[in-house]
This record gives structure tokens, sequence and C-alpha cells, in this order.
């Protein structure tokens, strides 16, 4: 089930199956069974689906059928069978532990970003050590039989390091194999910390015709992002592969609507390629009488066309802030991973309805959502917000075609992108494919072992990421978006800097206020704001700002500012004061009063 | 219209419309009509409805069918009604500056709370100033024709003062009259300082014939709150009249449930008394073919039984630690004007559709509530709540007849009290009577004028009521309870310090973490919570918590500890830091860090 989008996105499944080659040559696995190709893997109990010509209908109902009867399905168990499913299907992959190279490992701050072949000191030959095939290191593929890796001619015991690193299926889903596919999605991950850590868990070498095949797939194996669309250079890359970028601050709040190019990009996978004559959402779990797929044209034509102007804010926008105190895994956000745009599309509860969805049925507590973006292991990108809020009959959650008018740009979703207005980006899946309504919340990595935030007492020795809950709604936050930090500023006329920037709240929690100050709050500037005329708990807009602090006469020429700004919310939220006592090993959510230092002209 | 509850509530209503009959006295007042009796003013346009014996629905028939035909009644013409109505029955009263006397200073903070007679060097004849009747200070009721009022011998031109306090109706209340009905109404206010003031704009003195018919009547007066209910000694009175009071913080966290003995009490205004076999609640406004009247036994029996487990939270609580700052108007609330109680009743969504409301009436944009309490003016205590969240199908606001499985008592508006789950104590409205539908916000002073918060650059001289939103969901607060300030605490056999207190969020947000810190946030120790099983974005009831402080070696004895918690909720929302910047004129909504000074024993 997880691979059913395989199906419809050709080019990229390509890409990916090529490994699934090199494990046939590595000779793991055989066997197939029905249209789709199942590999019984020797070593262990490995499955994967491959295959170009099945219908994600047949598909589906192959699946099922093979797994239960129609009428026990439902989500809880289809979630079990996804879990099983992804267990036995990571397996395939043989393992890496994912902090790191996977997915844990997706966002760590990339200091190093470069060509894995620039370590050549790593993953050598090392004589004297025992030499294992590639079968014997793919049966280490869980933490009973202990956790084994392969990267180049190394052989790596793992497990203690895994130990070390509780919470997330992710972890072990390079298990049992080579780490170069993981490291050709997130090459993010190429770092010298990375494989010094690597170094110290060295048991063997693998066997050099093992090596040899590994080599040769990783060398013949494309770039799963070389079909990534062009960007604006105006960006600023924070990553390339997979791409993450923002706009230069002081040219985000020159527009109230951003223009799709100066719309900051966040992606976890590779921007998948779309077989659009073919591409479908399905729909199905609690509450349906049977799953539903819509095409197209249907979401369209079907429904009357909604518009929201929604801000899309990532969870760790203002990271670099929280990496001055002590560093923190993820990319190294400045202000800017925040933009704002007009989104139209069906209301989703509109879709439900039409659907015949029981909106009463006590089983539905979240709503999933899968993006066509896979990882390695083919699970798609996924997300799912509580039913409460996306399911209530006011929700503004969209099944977005347009963004600001036109068709929605690749990097953020063409065709259709859930907008859950209020909601942080990352529950905005984009390349919407799919939508469970489901007792539980989505399985994926992102959903449950990463987005949360933690106390400052919290770091990754004692973290534990099922006592914290998924990031939703978004606190009270602004930033200072002119001048910059480190410009020298000259006053104006009347003797006063002019300040602007942006605030925004999630939940729809309207912008009421924002204050500013150069004196660490012993006198406020209350702004000028720009913001829709909306309701105060129904406002998915951010609010732009102007300001102007008046310049005291001890202000000479050379004299060192912070200036500060702090908005407040509808519900009279406030945003705190210092980013040290927000800091957690994430660094999400930082919403501290933002901060910039001036030197005056 | 708004003094239809005074039919209601009899011996309240005695007690004011002894007023009335001092301005008989003062013979400004002539004529009656229809079963209630309005008095047609000489000085000015002045009305009042008294009577004790037509029923409610007669009296709405009456007043409506001489205001304007029935097809044309709508809330939004009602409201204008209201509006004319309340100037024009404002002017019975004559006048006194609110800022003075009235509900705008109704929570003035109260430090030197005494008896009026207290004071007698003020308001004394004063030899050579000219002498007016009362007829002619009441001439004086409006800015145009300039603002008297008298207090005893004095008369008064508070013009200068009124146009230094722009915003509220109420501010007019006393115009053009004396001052003595409503300070037994608000006898907070009696203050060395209120009557400083006064003595500044003194002009002349009050005829001695009209003085003492004031004065007969003052002292005539039966104390409007002579059958406020008996209270539980335990609870500390931060005013006695109206009565406000809060238990001591220690024992509020003892119980998740706080006993109805201890829970706080915040009134505006007395008590009412209830005649409970004529009780009724009215429902009006957009949307109803016609309005509904329900009695007390249609609300227990024809909806089923809903239960709500609900924090309510004053908008002042913590205001103690604002006036530390600089000080506020309002009462000097510790970190108790909280508690937590289990509601019974009936879903406010229930009864309206079992009114045949049309939700889907685009007017409806907040929904109005009016209690019995009534001010001088017999304007009701009144708030209203966004009908986007009152009117939601999820919405948990109860028409409520039980606090914990018994009828609310007396000070938490028996027989029925709004529950508004999440939202600021003020507007879950007591001893409820009425509900409208409508296009707009209660016209209350405690809407409109009130219970706002703004930056603390703005003061009295400078605050724009308009300008900031009514408080309606609260942001995330906490509070240590135990140890409390000042306490010499001793360390327990591990050498650390145990604290316990509360937390809670509104807007139904869980608290997810409570963090506590002996070393401004340095180190946070997390704390162990008890909750409720509810969901992330749908707990309306607090989260108690315990935490053990370790000490380090250099605490000995008679070493100083700030103690600080702070909390987290499910949208990520902290608690700022320092209560200096949080600071505003009517000291409300301070969820600053709660702070706590020890010596270790």
């Amino acid at each position: 089930m997880l691979s059913r989008n395989v199906f419809q996105c050709k080019p990229l499944v390509n890409r990916f199956t090529d490994w699934t080659l090199i494990h046939r040559h590595l000779a793991i696995w055989s066997s197939n069974s029905g249209g789709g190709h199942v590999l019984n893997g020797v070593a262990g109990q490995r499955h994967v689906f491959v295959g170009h010509t099945r219908s994600v209908a047949n598909f589906y109902s192959t699946f099922k059928t093979r797994h239960k009867t129609s009428d026990d399905y439902n989500d809880s168990r289809q979630s079990d069978d996804n879990r099983e499913f992804a267990k036995r299907f990571a397996l395939k992959w043989g393992p890496v532990l994912a902090a790191i190279v996977g997915t844990t490992v997706a966002t760590v701050a990339a200091k190093e970003e470069v060509n894995v072949e620039e370590f050549e000191e790593f993953g050598r030959e090392i004589d004297g050590l025992k030499s294992y095939t590639a079968e014997e290191v793919a049966k280490h593929n869980d933490m009973s039989r202990r956790v084994w890796v392969s990267f180049r001619s190394g052989v790596y015991d793992i497990t203690d390091f895994v130990a070390q690193h509780p919470g997330g299926d992710k972890i072990l889903m390079a298990s049992g194999g080579a780490l170069e596919p993981f490291w050709t999605l997130f090459a993010v991950h190429k770092t010298r910390e990375v494989f010094t850590i690597m170094e110290k868990y060295r048991i063997g070498n693998l066997d050099s015709k093992d090596r040899n095949a590994i080599k040769a797939g990783t060398d013949s194996t494309p770039d799963p992002y070389a079909n990534d669309p062009i960007r604006h250079p105006i960006l600023k890359a924070r990553s390339q592969k997979p791409f993450n970028a923002e706009p230069p601050e002081e040219l985000l709040v020159q527009k109230f609507i951003t223009p799709k190019e100066l719309f900051f990009v966040r992606n976890h996978l590779p921007v998948p390629e779309i077989d659009i004559e073919n591409y479908t959402l399905e729909i199905e779990g609690f509450g349906l009488k049977a799953p539903k797929t819509l095409t197209l044209d249907e979401i369209k034509t079907k429904f009357p066309k909604h518009t929201v102007v929604s801000t899309i804010q990532c969870g760790g926008n203002r990271r670099a802030e929280m990496n001055k105190i002590k560093e923190v895994k993820g990319l190294s956000w400045g202000s800017a991973a925040i933009s704002n745009a007009k989104w139209s599309g069906a209301r989703l509860v509109d879709v439900l309805k039409y659907c015949d969805l029981d909106f009463d049925d006590k089983n539905i507590k979240h709503v999933q959502f899968d993006g066509l973006d896979f990882d390695v292991s083919s699970n798609p990108y996924g997300a799912s917000v509580e039913a409460l809020k996306a399911l209530n009959p006011n929700a503004d959650f969209l099944i977005a075609y347009e963004m600001n008018d036109e068709d929605i740009p690749a990097d953020h979703g063409y065709p259709l992108r859930l907008i859950a207005p209020g909601v942080v980006g990352a529950r905005n899946v984009k390349w919407l494919a799919r939508i469970v309504l489901s007792d539980e919340e989505s399985h994926s990595h992102w959903q449950r072992n990463d987005y949360k935030s933690f106390s400052p007492n919290i770091d990754w020795h004692n973290v534990d990421f099922n006592s914290a809950p998924a990031i939703q709604e978004l606190p009270i936050q602004s930033a200072i978006c002119e001048p910059r930090e480190g410009q020298t500023v000259a006053l104006d006329a009347n003797r006063t800097i002019q300040l602007s920037g942006y605030a925004w709240s999630g939940g729809g929690r309207k912008v009421i206020r924002v204050d500013v100050t150069a004196d660490e709050g012993v006198n406020w500037v209350t702004a000028e704001l720009e913001q829709e005329d909306s309701p105060l708990n129904r406002t998915y807009s951010w609010t732009l700002w102007k300001a102007n602090i008046p310049a005291p006469k001890e202000w000479k020429s050379g004299h060192k500012v912070e200036l500060i700004c702090r908005a407040a919310d509808s519900h009279y939220n406030l945003q705190p004061e210092n980013v040290r006592h927000l800091w957690n090993l994430r660094g999400v959510v930082n919403n501290s009063w933002h901060r910039v230092n001036v030197t005056i002209k």
C-alpha cells in the first residue's frame, strides 16, 4: 500500500528501483507474485513492490484481498498493515541508522554539504579486519540480531549507536544493507562529523565482489533530484538535496502576497514528477462506505472554488538563532522560512461530504495526508491533523489547485496541495495523493519523530519523542525584516529608525498588535499594521507592519542598537523574550522576540 | 428593555428604585405610562421603568410595540434601541463620571475601602461658593451642557475630567445628579484619591433642601449588597462590595476539582435575588422566527445533560504582580483568581437547535449574554463571544445548572450560568437571563471598555478602548502555589525543593509541559502533570503539577532563591518572562513566568 504511488510517478520510481536491481545483483532477492513483483528476501522477510503496469486500484484491491477481507478493512488495521509492511519492506533496503543517514537526519545542520567522494579516507578497506559478504551483513537487520551496515569497503555494527537514539522506526531503515542509496537521497548528511562517528563502529571489510556491485549500482543510479525544478536564484538555499531555501527578508515584506518566485521552499524529499493524465486523489478510512478515487478534473469542477489567504511557516523558521545558543539539528533557517499566498481549491469538508463521509463516526480522530514524494523505502511524505479541526464545518482546509491564481508550482505541490490554514507548514502536504480518515496520527516520521519541541533540559541522550505532541497550530510570531542584522542605518529627517516586518499567529488567531523597542523594552512603540479585514479567530494571513523608533540624543554615529519586535495575537498570546529559554534539540518553534543589531550611521 | 429583569428580582429592584423616590423628592420626575411606570424627567428626557407586576413577556411586547413593529424587529435595531434607551435612561440617574464612581472604576484597586462617612472633609459646604438646586445640577447632564454632579453639599463640574477619559458610555452615567447612589453600589471606589480628584472640580454648594432630601434617601436606602450570600471565611476578599475573593493558593491545588467553598468569586455587582418560580431564559435576535422563552424546568429536562470540567480564570488573575511595576486599575488579585469545577447543563447549541435557530444566518456574528445582576442604570451585566466559536457544532458551551453535581451556588450564578470553556471568566455570564444572536458585540461596559489589554506604552491619557479586542480565550498560564512567596523552605531528604501549582491555557489548548527553575532558566526541571485524558485541543480543565528542584551545594541555610515556573500549551505557546513587558493599564492577562521568592531553612 505504501508503494502504491510508485505507479504514479514512474521516473522517480525508476530511479529508486534501480536500487532493487542492486540488491538483485547481491542475490538476496527472489520470486515475484501477482501483477506487481513481490520480492521475497532470502535473508529476511523482504518484500518490495515494483512494476509499472498495474493500476492503482488493482494494486490496492490485490493488496487488501491478500491481507484481509474487504469488510474488516478499516484504517486502524490498515495502519497495522502499514507498520508491519513498512517493517518488512524496510528490510529490503537493508539498514542504516537514520540518525546517520536517513530521514531522522534529513534536516541535520549541513555545515559541510559536499560530495561523498570528498571523504575518501572513510570506508576504505582496512588490513587485518574480517571480511563479510553482503549476505552476511543483511542478516544483521534488527536489534536482536544486531544492526550492521556497509559503506564502501567498510562494515559497521551500529547497534550501540542505535540504542543511544531511541524513537523512530526510521532509525532502522537502513539496517542490514549499504548506506550509499540513503546518501544519494539525503546528500545533506554527508558530513565529516557523520563519517567520523561511523568509523567508531567499524567491524570489518565488505567482500570486494559485493563492494563492486554496490559501487556499480551507485554510479549508475540517476540523481533522484535530477528532475527538481529550476528555482529563482534570489532564493537563499539552506540545502540543495532536498531543496530548501528562503528569500531575502527585505524582499519578503515588500508584498502582502508573496510572489511564487520568492515563496520559501521546504522539501523533505525529491520533487515528484507527476503523471498528470493519471493523477488521482484517494480517500479512504473510517466513515466511508468504500474508498473513493477522485480525478484532478473532478476536484476542480465538482466543488465550489474556495479561496484562503494563508501564511505557511516552517516549524524551523528562525532556527539559526537557536544554533547561536547551542547547536541544534536542522536546516539553519533565518527568519524567512515563512511566506503568504492566496490558495484556491475545493474545501476539504465539501469533498468529504461528496464522498458521503459520516462525519459523526467516532473512530475518526485524525485525518492523514500522504504526498507523492517518497523516501528510499517508498514511504510517502505524510502528516495528519486532528479531525476536530479538519472536519469542523467552519474549517478552511483546502485541497488547493491554485497558488496566487495560477497552477501551484512544482516546488509547492503541483497539482494538489493540502492547505491547513494556521497549521505548521509540515502538515500542508504537497503533491497530495491520499487522505485517510483514521483513529490515529500519521505514522510518518515527520509526524511522530520530528517537528516536536521539548524543554531545554532535553537533548538527544534523554529525548522521548512520544512525550510531546506533534506541532500543529503555531504560536504568535513576528520578525524585523528591515533593517537587517549588522546593517548600518541612517536616521531619517525626524531622527527615527524605520522598521518593517511581518507578524503571524497559528490557529486562525489574528495579530492584534506589534510592539518594537530599541532599549530592551523600557520604551515600546506600537507599529502600524497592514492586514486583512477578517475575523479575530479566522485570520490565516500574516500581518505586515511598519514602525518608527525615535532616536534619543545619545545615539551618535557609530552607536550600536539592538532593535526588537514582538507581537500579540487575538488570544493575547505574546512572544516570549529570550531564545535561550526556547532552545530545543530540533530547533523548532522559535518565536522569541526577534532581535536585529544595527549601527547608527 | 434593559430594565426588563427589574421585574424578576424584586428585592434588588426595591433597593434601587428607592433612588427614583429620591429623585421624585427632588421633583425632577413626573408621569407614568403603561403597566410599568415611565417617568419623564423635567430636566431632560428621563425615562425609567419601575413596576413589580407586569410579566416579562408583556413588558417586552409593550416595549417593542411602542418602538417598532414586530416584523422589523432584529437585533441590530434592538441594539440601537438599547443604546438610545440606555442613553435616555441613564439620564434619569443624573450623572457621575464613572471613572470616579461607576463601573469604569468598578475594579479600581481599593487600597482604602472604607465607609464614605470616614471622609467627612469632602463635600462640605464651602462659604462663598454659589448655591445650586438639584434641578439646576440636573440640567448639566451631557458634554454639550457640561457635566455636573453633586456629592453631599458639593456641586462639581467634571466636564474637563470626562474629556480626559474618552471611551465608554458609562462615563456619563451619573451626569446631572448625585453621586451617593453610585457609591452605594460601588463601595470599592470610595477612596481618598477619588475624593481628592473630585474636589479639584468643585464649583458650588448644593441647595440645603435638596442636600437633605438626598441624604434622607441615602440613609433610608438599603444596602444593595445586603442579600449577598454568606461566604466561607477561608476566602481572601479583594473587595467586599461587590464581593471578590480568592482562596489561599496552597489550598487551591489540593484538589483537582475545586470545592465550591474555595472557588474564587468575581462579582461585578450585587448578587441578584432570584424569583425561581418565575425564572426564565429569553433567546432572541437574528436567525430566529420569534423570540423564545424557556423555563428553568425546560432547560433541565428537554436537553441531554452535558458535563464539562472547565477552569474559570479572571482576566485580572495575578494583577498584584503588575502593581509592583507600576500601579494599575483593578482588584489586586494574587494568583488564585482561578478555579476548576465540573459544570453540567444543556449544550448551548442544543438549546438553539430547539429554538429552530438558522445557524447559517450570516447576520449572526456574536452571541450576547445578559445576567440578572444590574448596575444603577438597570443595565444588566453583559458579555458576548464570537458566534464562530459559540455556535460551532463541536462547541462545548453550556447553559449550566450544576456545579460539582449540585445546584450552582448563588455566588457562581444560580440558577443558570453560561459556561464558555476556555474563555475568560468575564464571558461566563452568571445568573443568565437572556441570549441574543447579534451582528455585534455586547454593548456592555465590560465587553467594550474593560477586559482589554494594551502595550506598556499606553496609559489612561492615551488609551483607546476601541483599538484592542475584548479578551476572550486566555493565553497559557501557570503558577507556583507551594511554596508561597516569602516562605522559609526546608529541603527534603534528597536535598530537593518540592513545588506544586497549576497550569492552564484558554481556547481548549491542553497544557503539554510545565518547567521549573531555581536559577532563572539556566537549568530547567520538567514537572509531573495531573490532567484529564482529553484531546489536545478540547481540554478545558487545568493541569496540576508537581516538581522537585535539586538543591546545589551552595544552598546553605538562609540562602535566598527565586523559584520560577512556566508552561507550554498544545500550540506551543510559552509564557513570556517578565511581567514588566506585559504591564497594561488594566492589569489584565498577566501570564508572565510566575516567580516565588523563598529562603532555604
